[in-house]
Order: C-alpha cells, then structure tokens, then sequence
C-alpha cells in the first residue's frame, strides 16, 4: 500500500506528521515524501526542511494521497503540472485526503465542484470561491476524499482513515502507541470556543501573513 | 530567543514536529534542528527525514531545548558526546525539554536523578532505572525541565511552556491557529482507557520493535 505525502515551498510541517506517524502504521505501508523536485522543501517559516524521496514524475499511483497546507498553498493554486498530478494521482486513490489549507489544492484541481469539504477556519471563503462547499466540522468525508480541519486536524483524519482501511481495532492500537489522549491546556482551538478577541487577533496575523505570501510570489489578491 | 529541537536517527517525527509547529510562532523565536551530522536524519522507519540545519559542535546554547523521542533514543543513551552535549546546552536553557522516550535521554544525560519526569506509557520502567521518577502524567514540570508523555503529548507540552514563557493569551492563540481542538475518534489514547487486549497487543509490537533495535545495535537488553 503506497502512501504519498506531498511537499511543496512553504508547507505547514504538522499538517503532514501528523497523519504520517499515524499512517506508517498501517500494515504493509510503503510512505513516500513527493514534491516537484526531490531534495529538501521547506516550511512556511523556512526554519524546517523535509526530504522529498521522490519526484512527482517517479510517482503516478498511490493508494492514499495526503496533501498538507500552509501558505505555500496560494503559490501554487493555479501551478497546472501540480493539478494536473493531484487528478492524475487521484484517480487512482482508495482515500484522497488534505489537512488544513491542502483542501485549496484540491478544490484547485477541480476535486471538490460542489462537494462538501473542511480546510483551516480562515480559509472556508477561499475554499468555497474555489468550487467546494465549506464546512466547519474537523473532519469531513465526501466519496473517497477526506478533508481535516486546521494543522493539528489531521491527526484525528489519520485515524479516521485508519479506521476505514483497517477497522477501529487498529485505529485504536495506533492511537495508543502514540498516546494520543490529549489534554489541552486551554479550550481555546475553534472559533466557535475561542473569545472574540482572540479570534480577532488570530485573524489578523493570518491575514497579514497571507498577503505577505501572495506579495512575495506577485498574486493578486 | 533560540530553540534548539535535537534529532539523531531513529527519531520520531511527530515528537518533534508537534512542539516545533507551536514554538515557532514564539515572537523573536529562531528555530535550528541540530544533530550530530548537519544534513538529512531519518526516522524510527527510515521513510522521513529532517534536515538538521546545524551540528552539536555549532550550538552551545538555547533558550529552549527539545529532545524528541524514538526507538533510535536506546542507540544513543550511551553516547557520551551527545548526553554531554546535552548538559551542556541545558546549563543555560530557560526550558529544558522532552517529548516520549526522549526524557531517557535527559535521564541518561543525568538530568533527572531522583526528579519527577514523563515518558511513553510503555518506557515508565526504563526511564526508572535509568534515575528519575516515573510519573503517569501526560505533562511534568520539574523546576526548569519539562517532560512529555508519548508522541502526541508534545503538542500539549509546548502550549504549556508559551504559556509559562509568553503567558495563557499566547498560548491559547498558536492553539486557535493550529485549530486544535481534537476530536480523536476513540477513547484509547492511554493504557488507562485502552481495552486490555488492546493494551497488550501494542505492548508486545513495541517490545517486539524496540529489541530489533537493540539487536541491530548490538546493544545488550
């Protein structure tokens, strides 16, 4: 069973880990690092670089495809040859699934027209503009696409895929091994539980550094 | 304000990647993963690796310290320029941390004689033997130490030392922007509230895994 982890410039790290250490434990797994070059890609913050094992022309098949997010995202959203190998690739997935802002990608390619879809809580509007239909749950299952909610989202899709490949007994020993009780120092993780003015403050941060991005890469807003 | 996030082969990526994607939003923060050998390190199953920016002999000092856990720890425990290593960085550290069986480093290193300290549920007894005081806790604090339990829990762990480093508003604003407020699918996150079959079924994979290493290392049990 392959599995293939996209990287791209400017990627959010734990979008990617997280369902990665929960799914390398699916028994007979073969998980690959793809980006458009092979070598180190780095995050959004550039402070972290992962391997990229194999290029995106060495891989046309995966069993399941998990796309990250970041802000890398809005650089690549109209990158055709990328696109046109998340279709390619998708074709041919049991699960095709995104964490965070990697639901933009694949709305981006055309793969969720008018299906129901989660990304980062400050990315609905943008994923909606892209064709989708936004919801605010963490994990949202639409035929064989999944999509988790913001950065730490993807730990608890991971699972969910697990669950569906393999059966809730193997979900659950995998959650066990990574003692995956976790205990939140604050209720503080959505919108919906967050105060106004945090919420506030969060989405100005984001904002800025969204336009900060598009600046840089010369995307209009 | 300089973190260092230690990697060695055989690391687990999660363990790392949790604390450094909550971290990293620290105002002034300058992340550096820092191994032995600058360039690519691999993990636990060789399928991922990290770029270790800078080597030990590079680093002397950090505000804050992350040692990750992984089956690669009970390579290491013995290496006496890297435990060295560490004492030396966590003479100046504000925070001294560890995430899963990375607390056996800080143990073997000398770090934890006698202190409170958590770990993998299924490493209590080795971090015991090796001089701290196993407790079942997913977050200890011991004056400047703060100790994890297994993988998942760094996460948890981090947003406890922004909020002791930059106070609860910071904190609960990384933990809104990584959107985590998990929603495992279980309740099995720990031997507590695992099934006992469960509990023993992980027990004897990770038994199983952690002698290949040993035995690969030639290091006796």
């Amino acid at each position: 069973m392959q599995i293939a982890f996209l990287l791209y410039d400017g990627f959010t790290a734990l979008d990617v880990v997280g369902p990665y250490d929960v799914l390398r434990n699916l028994p007979g797994c073969e998980p690959v690092f793809v980006a458009e070059q092979v070598g180190p890609v780095r995050n959004t913050s550039g402070s972290l670089a992962l391997i990229a094992d194999k290029g995106v022309d060495e891989v046309d098949e995966a069993d399941i495809l998990v796309v990250p997010g970041g802000f890398g995202t809005r650089v690549v959203l109209d990158h055709q040859p990328l696109l046109a190998w998340l279709r390619q690739v998708h074709e041919g997935t049991t699960w095709t699934t995104s964490v965070c802002t990697g639901a933009l990608l694949l709305a981006a390619a055309g793969l969720l027209e008018g299906e129901p879809a989660t990304t980062h809580w400050l990315a609905r509007s943008t994923l909606g503009a892209l064709g989708a239909r936004p919801v605010p749950e963490r994990v949202v299952q639409s035929g064989k696409i999944i999509t988790a909610a913001g950065v730490s989202a993807g730990i608890d899709m991971a699972l969910r895929v697990v669950e569906l490949t393999e059966g809730p007994q193997a979900a659950k020993a995998i959650q066990l091994d990574l003692e995956y009780d976790p205990q939140p120092p604050f209720d503080a993780g959505s919108p919906e539980k967050a105060p106004a003015s945090l919420v506030e403050s969060v989405t100005a941060a984001f904002t800025k550094a969204e336009a900060e991005v598009k600046a840089a890469a010369r995307i209009g807003t």
